[in-house]
């Protein structure tokens, strides 16, 4: 299809400090993306960085959602973690709850949920965790979008749900033949020069589906495009996506 | 005044267990109070206790609200510490918030906030805490109740800012001159025989003030009297001031 | 073999509460067993309950020994979690070192070393974790014995690295065929009778071997017995073991 | 005094990171001091970073220390806590045993104790602090050197305990007239050029005493500087203090 006209939303995880630790350059990404998802104090983020991110993201205009993970400030919500799908529902329940109490609290509410990490991850390949995270949203808030791994289990199921969902694609990480992300230990996981990136969104935006390392395409919305703040080069990176997309005539605005 | 006819609500901290680790007896106290302040996983709680407590309360038809407190798992939230009213607010909203997630998750969303341990005692005595907890609660939920101790900063203050707010005195706890609580360390502190707790109670009640140690009453509204779960004689404690104020007359039922 | 005139160690987790909050009924069980499993403050303990602890089995003669854990006090140590060997030997190398910082400073330094939860399941089956434990607490002090479950691959491994290592029984826990503990979640797991806990630990001391649900035995090294001190009826169930092992003519007495 | 053919130690905090958090650029810095203050996982650091950090230590050959501080993550152990003097014992004893375990598991056991923070402030002004942290450390491992900031009570405990003591000044912090830091709200708080702070250096080695604001000299023994590997320009700061140094005579070297 035709890209032109279009738009897409760009969205980062931020406020994944703790203390005085720092993660990413919030500041930068902040000034390029239009949805920021803010961590809500297990895997990284406290209370005084949630505040201090959900105001800034509402100076700026960023759509704020809550970007909650797993309990495990040391692994950083990146390890595996064994619970069970009521006890994520809960882990869910507390972290979106929170999230929406210090949004509320710093004047700019939160409109959508997307899980970290390790969990994020199993939304994508497991019915029970995407099941969990849908019921303890829905419970939570009917009204939040879900924002999802596109291809994956929780965009299906938020969609049978009921729940408002959106899928995102990554702008840096290469996909396997199933449509998953690859490993980061594989070849292949990383594209680390940006106009490829930026070459390879647009393809995936016109085909309407997400690009395996083969070259075939598995059709899929694509509402959002994650970007990192985090790694080298990430700010450059994000930063030249956004001006490809509006290159290409590509309206770059948040889904909510 | 004459207490006949008259109401009053029974308050007591619950879920204050984390994990493997129980603190109080929590389905006696249930099924005697008819409010029940909630930990909200800083000082006690975690979001499963959280759940299963917000579930139970509402088996028996007993009013939640969100009971937030130091961040402080080691020190049960007893511990004074260091924080400016502006970190306080934060940490109140934060709490808040996730009571509210979860108590919604379970079905049965919290209607008022009641601070824990070292924070609620500097409610009373501090303008900057007491003001900074009502500003976070305000600002999170303006139809929440705040429970306040009674005769305190928090109550005042709370009034004044237009947040409905109640006020509550203690069973078993000594007053000093002042109308606040004697240290647990001083004699009087602790009133251990339940009917002249009980007995205290419908004098207070009827005088419309706390009873301090040397017989003098401060005038203050009383809208809740909280009783404890977890010291030795607790439960009975609770049972009998529960009974002793329904042979008097006064019914018992939550203020929300 | 005749049993009478030999000796055997009973043991017993311990110092497993947290700040305010308890686990077991560790003054009861300390006056019966002759050797001290105490956390050392990641699935529980803290640097209090430890020295408290460790100064009261000074004053009962009960032989201290450290008990690590896996980072994980919501989990208290008993949740699966995915660790490397060789985070594994630094979890290992921290809490031993913390056990002799503490046992040391209140007089009565640590003897030996006994993993807990779902980390000493995992050196019952696992080479790796098994292995890793045994390289830590070798490095950090190769005069600590290893005290591990009985018939499994801590105890052949750590004799062949030339650890001093003891093999312990559970007082009351099946075993089934391969000679490893039946789940919790089957018939079978637990042994509630006191008295015929004490006859199948005579007769696993008579043949030298833990004995199977089918009545088997399989031969190894029986230095301790395991009991608990956190679940209903656990102190009258060491105290008769003590009891009928002492009936029987056997020694009870710390092995280190 | 002359101050050519002298020597004296350089000491910075390090290992100060959490997970995935990183603090300060430890590889930098441990290429230009002689000691290293290693955190040992209370307000900062953790058994991956402990070892990882003693292992780099030991292949530079700078000589490893046990940095204990409060239990605050999240204040990075800045925030004033409040101790009994007996639980700041236990603090101690348990992080100097944990950092004890770690460092000998890595090879490079610990030769020294230098606090961190709030609690380090605290050993200056405070008597009871400072004999807190002297008992313990006495008990744990009476060979273990404490390092402690000049001129405080610390360093005087200690030696009237007849623990081996070394003093501190800071190279980049000035001094008030009573000889202790001024605060960093303060103007005059922090010396940002690092010529000037190294002829400062200089001049306290030459009169053997803490200079204050004003121009005076405080006497006292100065075994070590310490310098600092997280603030802006910290690396070149203290590569330019070790260079003056040299350049004035001075052998930089550990003081254990």
């Amino acid at each position: 299809m035709a890209i032109k006209g279009t738009s897409v939303d760009l969205n980062s995880d931020m406020g994944e400090g703790f203390g005085a630790y720092r993660m990413g350059d919030d500041p930068a990404i902040l000034k390029i993306v239009t949805s920021a998802n803010i961590a809500c104090g297990f895997h990284g983020g406290d209370p005084e960085i949630m505040a201090s991110t959900f105001t800034q993201a509402k100076a700026l205009g960023v759509t704020p959602g809550a970007h909650p993970g797993y309990p495990d400030l040391w692994g950083f919500g990146r390890r595996d973690m064994v619970f069970s799908p009521e006890e994520i529902e809960r882990l869910i329940a507390y972290q979106v709850g929170a999230a929406l109490g210090v949004s509320t609290y710093a004047g700019h509410p939160i409109k959508y949920v997307k899980t970290h990490g390790a969990l994020g991850h199993q939304t994508y390949h497991s019915v029970e965790v995407a099941t969990a995270v849908c019921r303890a949203v829905k419970a939570v808030d009917p009204s939040l979008i879900l924002l999802s791994i596109a291809n994956g289990q929780q965009d299906k199921i938020a969609r049978e749900m009921g729940i408002p969902s959106k899928a995102e694609i990554y702008a840096d990480r290469g996909y396997d033949e199933a449509g998953f992300l690859i490993s980061r230990k594989l070849p292949g996981a990383l594209l680390k020069d940006a106009d490829q990136a930026a070459q390879r969104i647009l393809r995936m935006l016109e085909m309407g589906g997400v690009e395996t390392a083969s070259g075939k395409y598995l059709t899929t919305p694509i509402d959002s495009i994650c970007v990192h703040s985090d790694t080298p080069g990430a700010i450059d990176m994000a930063s030249r996506v956004r001006a490809r997309l509006e290159d290409a005539g590509v309206t770059v605005k948040a889904f909510a």
